[in-house]
């Protein structure tokens, strides 16, 4: 199989890596795997592939036009791989995304260009990393009902939270180290500010579900305001702070939330550094719990490989979602909140749950309707307030 | 797809609950699947399955000479089933079976005949129910150096083990409990001998290191003998008793054990009721983590029915172990124990650690090989010791 990729950043040179290092062992297992071009935006920059055979282009076309049977997309460019994809599946291409902006933002159009033009769109990789979650929700789809997913699904921003605990430092502090340690980009919004999580439950939820869930809709909220004294707060009180991904389908109603949430749960508040964790309940298999690293140079490409291999073999689930189910995304859903201002003004005061808040400065509220909540986080400017749900007691 | 059942029990009965009420759905996927016999022992035995035209018989021929493609045995039986599995994968049958002391004691036997007669051979739910572990282990080696492996692979001693724990229970009450709400078998050998633990450990290590292992190979410890009294030592310093599976690939030596272990690890510790948890380490993916349901009628269906859908779409993996590595399995690991008798003689007194025994019915070892713990086993009446692995702390 002839294959290119498009991008060579940290996941592109791991998937080069694994094929470069096994292609004997494959070979010997049927694989023939050959990487014909990598598709590079500068391409005077001098680039390290295991294989130095390997040809560097800047010029799309020549992957479009090229006889391979599948690309490998390992940018993480939106809307012009975007267009890039939807070309190469007109072309007859298969896909393999590491990508979650793209599938997050085009989840319909590219599952339906994929099956318009009967080639394959696997993007495991866009989510969790190496947790091999995708297939599995895939091969349950065929004949289960999948009722609701959740999970720890952002590594950067548990390490920042876990680090605070651990330490007792400051946001601040903690963001820079998880910057030097690469963890973390130099502008980290997207993992901060819940975006990251936001596209990943999109995803599992739109394939669980069969129906189209638009971002923006998604309940979104980071921890980018969070202090050391809301740590401390929860440590107090026997919580852990998580940021969590979670989606539930109840009869025709979708609710899906990111956000900051006080746990105690030990699947959740257990988890530590970058580590990823996905709960999926459903019809017949009851309850799964997957957890591994979310993020990496080679657990990543290890979902790519593993994508592609299926691909290699035919023995790849065609993509059927269809979006075909009219569920309403709603935020009609009751919750307690941990707030945490300086000041409290009328709208947050009337809400206080007076049995659970002892200090002004972290309260407690009664049971919300998030569109009351809404109106209490516009009532004040973004980053002066700190808001995380709390854990139902079971 | 026309298939016959051997066995129509709890999973059999499951298998054909879903294949009946999703017949529509799976129909419109693309899957046309009929039961057309279900070979069972006792033909005079009045069932029920949910569709009502099934045909039972009692004799096996019926499915050996019929034109079905695939057979799913899920039946307990040992060596008439095997030579059945043989028979069928000789006639050109692929099998899917949920059937554990038979692909544990037979595994190098029915990988190579499923090869010679390139038929499929799938047995996702002989381990962990539902938890999807064989499949993205399989997906894993076709590139991937395994490490590790080790779990939670018995509900019914697990059960046994949190419930004492939580409610302060004796063993045999507990055991009479599980028995009671079906957690337990009349004969509760296999599960609390740690025989079923050593058959799933067998099946994940024999298949991740490409290696034969044998039953009796495996230094297996139950949980038997277990008193109140220990459970309330292990609670009183921190740890909860488990039994563990585990083993490992270090160097050219497998490490495999089923033991009760005094953990603190929460991936274990917090494990309650039956719920089984895997873990396994690789060159690429670095660790993963499964956690799901280990029995249950659907939910070992479900495992099933994702085999036999990969079959239908001819995207199983065909067998590829070959138990061609020399690996030797060897006990020669160092571990501290706990030791619970009531009398300590000569061998024990010798490897008593001072440091953290203060009391001489609950013994911490130093550290032994596991050579020296079998003289002191030996030395011992079965029931009058329970020895369990105390977790290394980190």
């Amino acid at each position: 199989m002839n294959l290119a990729l498009m991008g060579f950043g940290t996941v592109g040179t791991g998937v080069e890596e694994i094929l470069f290092k096994k292609k004997d062992f494959l070979s010997q297992k049927g694989f023939d795997i050959n990487i014909k071009k990598v598709l590079i935006a500068n391409a005077n920059k001098k680039r390290y592939p295991k294989d130095d055979s390997i040809e560097f282009t800047a010029n799309f076309d020549e992957i479009l036009n090229s006889d391979v049977d599948t690309v490998i997309d390992v940018t993480s460019n939106l809307e012009e791989t975007y267009k890039r994809i939807i070309e190469l599946m007109n072309a007859g291409k298969n896909i393999i995304t590491a990508n979650k902006a793209v599938v997050s933002k085009y989840f319909e159009e590219l599952n339906e260009t994929a099956r318009k033009n009967n080639v394959y769109f696997s993007y495991e990789a866009s989510v969790g990393g190496a947790i091999p979650i995708i297939h599995p929700l895939m091969e349950e789809l065929q004949f289960n009902e999948i009722n609701s997913v959740s999970g720890i699904l952002n590594g950067t921003s548990n390490f920042i939270l876990s680090e605070m605990e651990e330490k007792g430092l400051d946001y601040d502090v903690v963001l820079k180290k998880a910057q030097d340690l690469g963890y973390a980009e130099a502008d980290p919004t997207a993992d901060v500010c819940g975006f990251d999580s936001q596209r990943k439950i999109r995803i599992l939820s739109s394939l669980s579900y069969n129906a189209k869930i638009k971002e923006e809709e998604i309940l979104t909220l980071g921890i980018s305001n969070i202090k050391k004294s809301n740590i401390e707060f929860s440590k107090n009180n026997n919580y852990n702070i998580r940021l969590i991904a979670n989606s539930q389908l109840k009869g025709e109603k979708i609710y899906i939330t990111v956000m900051p949430m006080l746990v105690k749960d030990p699947f959740f508040s257990n988890t530590i550094k970058s580590l990823n964790k996905v709960r999926v309940t459903g019809e017949y298999f009851g309850e799964y719990r997957f957890f591994g690293a979310g993020a990496g140079k080679l657990e990543t490409a290890d979902a790519v490989i593993r994508d592609l291999l299926r691909i290699y073999n035919c023995s790849e689930i065609k993509p059927f979602y269809t979006a075909e189910k009219n569920y309403k995304v709603s935020t009609d859903l009751e919750n307690k909140y941990y707030i945490s201002v300086k000041e409290v003004k009328d709208a947050l005061y009337k809400v206080i749950n007076r049995d659970e808040t002892n200090d002004l400065h972290h309260i407690i509220t009664k049971n919300l309707n998030f569109d009351e909540l809404k109106d209490i986080l516009n009532s004040y400017e973004e980053d002066e307030i700190f808001v995380a749900a709390v854990e139902e007691e079971k």
